[in-house]
Formats: structure tokens, sequence, C-alpha cells
């Protein structure tokens, strides 16, 4: 087979043995695999000959990106059966950019950073905000997993950031839809079946991306709420007031903050009181128009929920309150591991969410820390679970994850929330999902894998 | 068959004979079907135990909503088969309205209208842009046939607008896919799969649509441009100085406005010169900011392009203008029949395809008179043919119908456009998109259709 592999893409593309080893374990380090092979094709044809190979010898197939995914979804599984990893980071041109159309055809190798500046030479935005792993990352796993992050509650998730993809089909053939239409009813709309499905059904090897026009005007705040319930409120009441300019609302808990400052440098409270909860915001607007007196009216025209807040239009200042947020999951992994959960629910019962699951986690394990941050512009809230004592931890982590599991998702899955808002399932949370989907869709989602890879052979033990 | 639909829904609720017959025609008048009855469920089980009946007796189901569809997807077939029309007009609820959330849940059989003064009471925007159709339409049909519109250059097509679907799979069977988050990454996106289907795959019986805030300012311009480029041009350009703030942009051709002066009681020309193409657009925001002095300078400083324009904050003068566009289908429907085509292209592009298909069809049919006008802002162009004289008018429907479209459908797909951009397939194009998809993007569509429906009891007929 490598013999094979190595006439389709040149030797020097093939890895095996010891060289392929970083491309068999996960970004977290908690899953590894076995392959034959890592084949790194050039292009689409190589793509689609590396595969029609794959299929005709039963062997299956792992797509792989940057291999960020937080749930061990590119990576080849350890069970020992006939794996390959074709990983796409060769394939990394902009294939067009037509500023006009507002789109840009990218393979899917492009790391995202690098679409961010193709995106900014043409004077555009692209707006699929994942800044910290946008260097790592690339669109093709992006897209595979539907990534999330931060401008989701203006912008929308990868998917709605998508207008047409090229996918190598699990027997080799090539599916061209690579139209960049903002209307075509033809039909199925079968990128968005690809969309999301984690390299289970195909490979997207490129794909064309609306692009947005670059905001000029910003303001951004740091607002001390109540509690949740005022941040949920808040937002409400800032949509209706200021609209589509807003552009991240992001809620962080007094136990993140802690966390931040004990053990990220130069990093500061940014009221002279401590509050239990703080929500940054920002509105950005093409037009050059100043926005911080908007968001000053909104917010002191919003009442009694919020303890007290400062606005600003400098970058600098914005970016010392948004350090505080994207510093978080640095800050924790240097105090250990933690359980982690990625969950949405509707924004309006966010503060229902937090109140309930703290409720029921600090019955069960008295003295638990629990870190809870995130997108509350979109109900998805990160909501982690750690003992503050290392010993006591080791102990939480190695007997009870699965029941800490359990009790946060009983309150997601009872608030009709998701238990994977937007890091997927992979292998982490295949069998989980198991237990919150109907029957009925875990079917329907088995008709499709069995009608586009009938011979199960796209990133077996994934998903589904 | 019909004492088993008197017992499901009431006798009441079943027409047949002649009392059926207004829901076996279409809206044009062009296709004409046979059923044994037409049901009016009332719930989303009433319609379950309908499906069963119909499936466990082979028959075939046809579902409809305001029978609104102008490509005939909305009535049953005239082949003398078995079929059963499902009518959803009775479930007309909405069930929810989450003001905080931005989400409100509705049955099939909502009019648009009526889901415009839903959200409007809650101080909310759906915004889903068919104004014209709004009080005959239902969101079953405008979600199963992702309908478009005047807005979707800022909040997409109907797909765009949806969090979550009930779907009555065509064995009868449930799905409860009534999710309201923004986020959720657990598998495949089913919704998507029904959205647009045209009720080949099952019937969308309830769905979560998204809200938003209510603008508060408004623009509007009635630009004369020099030809298309320029209107492209300046949308392109008027995005980069407004961004998401455009809420329309529209194009009229001269012919469009000469047969709307000739037929529509109190419209004139906009400006005191004939000029040969106008664009209407208009921003609007949430912020309560004057929006013209924007405008104004956008447009000033655009260059050439521009012959001259107006600009107004006053309702009734913009609609004035909007007048001139709204009018123009009832304005040829006067003059008789047309060969009408709904067809989009990228943005860039739509300048290419007037030059290029105008160029073609006059020196196949000389003396043909060109009507072209619609959404430019999503590269849709509403692009219809006919000839002025009555009688030669006759002759190229009746003769040169297959022609005609020809020529333009050549064009589009040069351009890598599509021939149904807003319109749906249904019975029209259902042969003629044979031509212009791959292949393979057919058999996968095939694939998705044996897999959720293997009888091909869901609307037999149309798209595939």
């Amino acid at each position: 087979m490598i013999a094979k592999f190595n006439a389709i893409v040149g030797s020097e593309n093939v890895l095996f043995g010891a060289a392929a080893k970083q491309h068999l374990t996960d970004w977290r380090g908690r899953y590894s695999g076995t392959a034959l092979a890592v084949v790194f094709p050039a292009d689409t044809q190589q793509v689609s000959a590396v595969v029609s190979l794959c299929a005709s010898n039963n062997i299956a197939i792992v797509p792989q990106g940057g291999n960020t995914s937080l749930c061990g979804a590119s990576v080849p599984l350890a069970d020992g059966s006939q794996q390959v990893v074709i990983n796409l980071s060769r394939m990394n041109r902009v294939r067009a950019l037509d500023a006009t159309n507002y789109t840009m055809t990218v393979e899917a190798g492009c790391k995202l950073a690098a679409l961010y500046e193709a995106a900014e030479q043409a004077d555009r935005l692209f707006p699929l905000g994942l800044t910290a792993i946008a260097p790592h990352c690339e669109i093709g796993g992006n897209l595979s997993t539907n990534a999330g992050g931060i401008g989701v509650l203006r912008y929308g998730n990868a998917r709605d950031l998508v207008l047409g993809v090229e996918v190598v089909l699990p027997d080799g053939r090539i599916w061209n839809g690579l139209r960049s239409l903002r209307k075509d009813n033809t039909g199925y709309d079968l990128k968005h079946l690809f969309i999301g499905a984690e390299g289970t059904l195909g490979i997207i090897t490129a794909a064309v991306l609306k692009l947005y026009p670059r905001p000029r005007a910003m303001a951004t705040a740091c607002v001390a709420v109540r509690d949740p319930a005022a941040a949920v409120a808040l937002l409400a009441h800032l949509r209706a007031s200021c609209g589509d300019k807003i552009s991240g609302f992001e809620i962080i808990s007094r136990s993140c903050l802690e966390l931040v400052f004990k053990n990220i440098p130069e990093t500061h409270e940014p009221f002279a009181t401590k509050h239990e909860w703080i929500v940054i915001t920002q509105l950005a607007d093409v037009l050059q128009a100043p926005l911080d007196a908007a968001l000053r009216y909104a917010l002191n025209s919003f009442g009694s929920g919020i303890n007290e807040f400062e606005i600003t239009t400098n970058k600098d200042d914005a970016e010392r309150w948004w350090k505080l947020r994207k510093n978080i999951s640095d800050a924790q992994k240097i105090e250990g591991i933690s359980i982690k959960h990625d969950v949405s629910v509707p924004i309006s019962r966010v503060a229902e969410f937090i109140t309930q699951a703290s409720a029921a986690l600090r019955h069960a394990y008295p003295g638990i820390r629990i870190v809870a941050f995130g997108h509350l512009g979109d109900g998805n809230i990160h909501y982690n679970a750690s003992m503050p004592d290392a010993a006591q931890n080791k102990v939480l982590i190695e007997q009870h994850e699965h029941d800490v599991n359990r009790i946060v998702y009983e309150v997601v899955a009872k608030l009709d929330g998701s238990i994977s808002a937007e890091h997927g399932l992979g292998q982490l949370k295949r069998s989980e999902i198991r237990l919150y989907k109907s029957a009925l869709e875990l079917e329907l989602m088995g008709c499709i894998k069995k009608a586009i890879d009938p011979y199960g052979l796209m990133n077996p033990g994934k998903v589904l």
C-alpha cells in the first residue's frame, strides 16, 4: 500500500512509523490510534486517487486538517483496524477571491489565520471567530465540525459562512458543489450534509466562503452584571436597541477571573469592586459613526441588573478586557485538568442552566469548583468542573467523570439543550449522544450514513 | 379510504369531488391533478395518522400549504395515480414565542403575514421578505421551498431563519427536531435536508424560527445607474461603506418601468429624465441614528456609474418607489403571458448575464421584449421574455418556449449560475435540471430520497 500511496503523492508525502506519530494523537493528548500511513495529497485529484485506492482495498480513511479537534475526531482509532490518515494541509491555496461577490474559494488545508489575512488584503472580513486556534486549525476541519467561536451571534456558525463545497466521496468520486450563489433552489442542499459530519460522509477538499465588509467603528463594554439572568436580559435589551452590531457577548464567572489573575501575568480586575459575573460585549459597524454613545445609552437604560460598567472605543483598552476572556482555558490548564462541557441551551434559559447545574453538582460534590464562561450570545456555555485540591481532583476525574457528565447533561436535556454546542462528537461523545438524541434521529443519521458511505470507510468510530 | 380519513380528521375536513377542485390546480393555473381526497389535519398527530394510513395503502402524498408554488410543487400529478393531498392550513398556531431567545415556534399552516404580525406584537421582526404573497402563502411551504424574497441579502433565505423543525416522515413517524439552539453540533444537520426538499422527504409540520430586532431608522434611495455593471459595482461599494444595514437592493430595467407606467395607476417616472436602469436600495438600522447622510455620502463617493439619485427617510416617499418594483409582475400579467426565468449567478456576473442572455435572445428572436428585474443583491434576476405583438407572442410561447429557456439557461450555466434561484423545481423544472446538474449530484439526491422515502410516496413527480 505504501508504494501505491507513494506513486500517487510522492514518497516525501507519505509518513509511517515514528515519522507519522504526531498525526496519530489528538490535540489534547487523550486519543492515540494507529494507521498504515499518513498521506499528504497536493490536490483534489490526489485525494480522489488515494480514497479510491483505500476504498478498493477496504481500508478506512481518517480525514485530518490541523488536528485540533477537541473530541478526537481527527485521529485514527486505537482498535488495530486498517486505517489511513489523509492530511489535507498541503492543499492550502486560495483558488479565487471575488471581492465584488464577497466570496473566496479556498482549499481545505488553508489555515484559518491565512484566510483572515487573504480576506483583509481584499478589504473584506472572514468572520469565523476562533482567533486563538486560527494559526493551527484548517478550514476543512472548521467546516467538517461546523466550528463556532466568538462571532456566531452576528455571523452564524461555520456552515452559515459557506456557499458551496467540493467533496471527495467515499468511493473516490469528486462532487463539485463549488457554487458561489446566494440563492439556488434546485434540489436537496447536499453541502449542509457534509458540513458538520466530521468527515464521516466524505472529505471536504474546497469551499466557497462568504466574505463580509470590514467593520471600522467599534465600541467595547465591560459590564458587571448582578447574575446570569441579568446578563441574559441585557443581551435581549442590547439586541433590541443596537441590533446586529453586537459582534460578541461573552460571560465570565468570578472563578474564571480568579484563575486568570492567579496564572496569567498582567491581568487585572476590570473594576475597583469585585463582581461575581462580568460580561464583555462589543459593537462593531461598517459605518464610521461612533458607537460608544449608543452603547452607553443602551446600558444606562437597562435598569438594576447592572452593577457597573465601562466603555471604550480604544482597541488596546478593549484588548485588556478580552485578555481575561481569552486566557481562561490556559489559566485552567495551569491549575490542572478539569471535566469540561461544551453545552448550549436556548439563550433565555442560560441562567436556569447555570443555577440548576451548579446546585446539583455542589450537592453531589461539596467544594467542587465550577468554571463557567463563554458565548452567552449563542446560549453556549463552557462549563468545567474540578476540585481545588489536587488529590481530590484526581479522584473526581478518575472516578466521577461519568457521573459529573450525567448531572450536567441531565440539566441540559431538561432545558432542551445540546451536549455539544460547538466541538462536535468525535470519539469523545459518540456514546453519550445516544442517551440524549432520539432513536429516530439516530436512525435517520444511520440511513444517511449508509446511503452515502455504504461500506463505512469514512472516519469510522466517530459521530455515529 | 374516505371513511378512514374521516375517522382521523372528521368528515368536514376531508374534501373530494368538486369540493376539492381548487386544491388540485396550482397558483398560476398551469398544473391540474387528481386526488382521492384533500385532507385537512388539525395537528401533528393527525398528520402522522393520515401519512401512516397512506403509507400502508401505498398511496402517494402531496403536502400542501397556501398552494402558491410557482413551479407546480404543491398539487398532485395528472397521471391518474393514487394520491392524497394533505393540506396543513388548519395547523396555524404559534405554539410559543420567546422574545428573549429571539425565536418563535410555529405550525406549518401559519400564514406568513400572520407571522409578521406575531413577531411585531413581541417587538421583533420575522424578516422573510415576501410581502406580496404573505397573506396567502404558509410557512410550511416557505420552508419546504426555501423561499427567498427581498431581504435575503441581509437575513438569508428561509433556511437561514430556521433553528429546528418537526417533520412527519414518509412512514408516519414524527421526528421532533424542534430545537431552539444557536449552536448544536451533535451529528448530521437533518433539518437542512427537509428544508427546500419541496415535500419529497417528509412533511414539515412545525418549525422554530429566528426573530430579529425591529429596525427603527430607515433610508431609501432611488438610483439611476448607467447599466447593470454599475449597479453591481455600486452594491459592492455600498456594502463596504454601509455594511449589513443594506436590507434591499433591487434593479429594474426600462422595459419594466414602461410596463408599470402603462398598466398600474398612479405610478410615475422617479426622475425628470428617463433612465435605462434604476436601483432601489434601502438601509435599515435598529439604532435610531439617521441613515440618509451615510447613504448620501456613499452614493456621492461612488463615481461615474450613477446618473442621478434621490434619497428619502419618509416611508410614503419610499413606498412610491417600491410600488414600481412591486407591481412589475402584475403589470406584465395585464400585457399577456411571458416566458419567465428565475435565475441566479454570482453577484459579480449579473451584468454579464444580462448582456449575454439579451444579445443571444435578440439575435434569435428579433424584436423580443426582455423584462429584467429583481434581487441584484443576491445575484437573483427575474428574466422574462415576450413579443410585444400578441399574435407573435402566442407563437413564441407555444412554439419556442423550450428554445428560449435553452438560450437563457446556457448563459446561466456558463456563468456558474442556477436555473432556479428561489422558486424551486416542482414539476416545472424537474426535467430541465437534469441538463444542468451533474449526474453525480443527481445520484446523491436519489440516494437520499431512497434512504428516507424508500417507497417513493412523498410528493412524487416533483424535484427528482
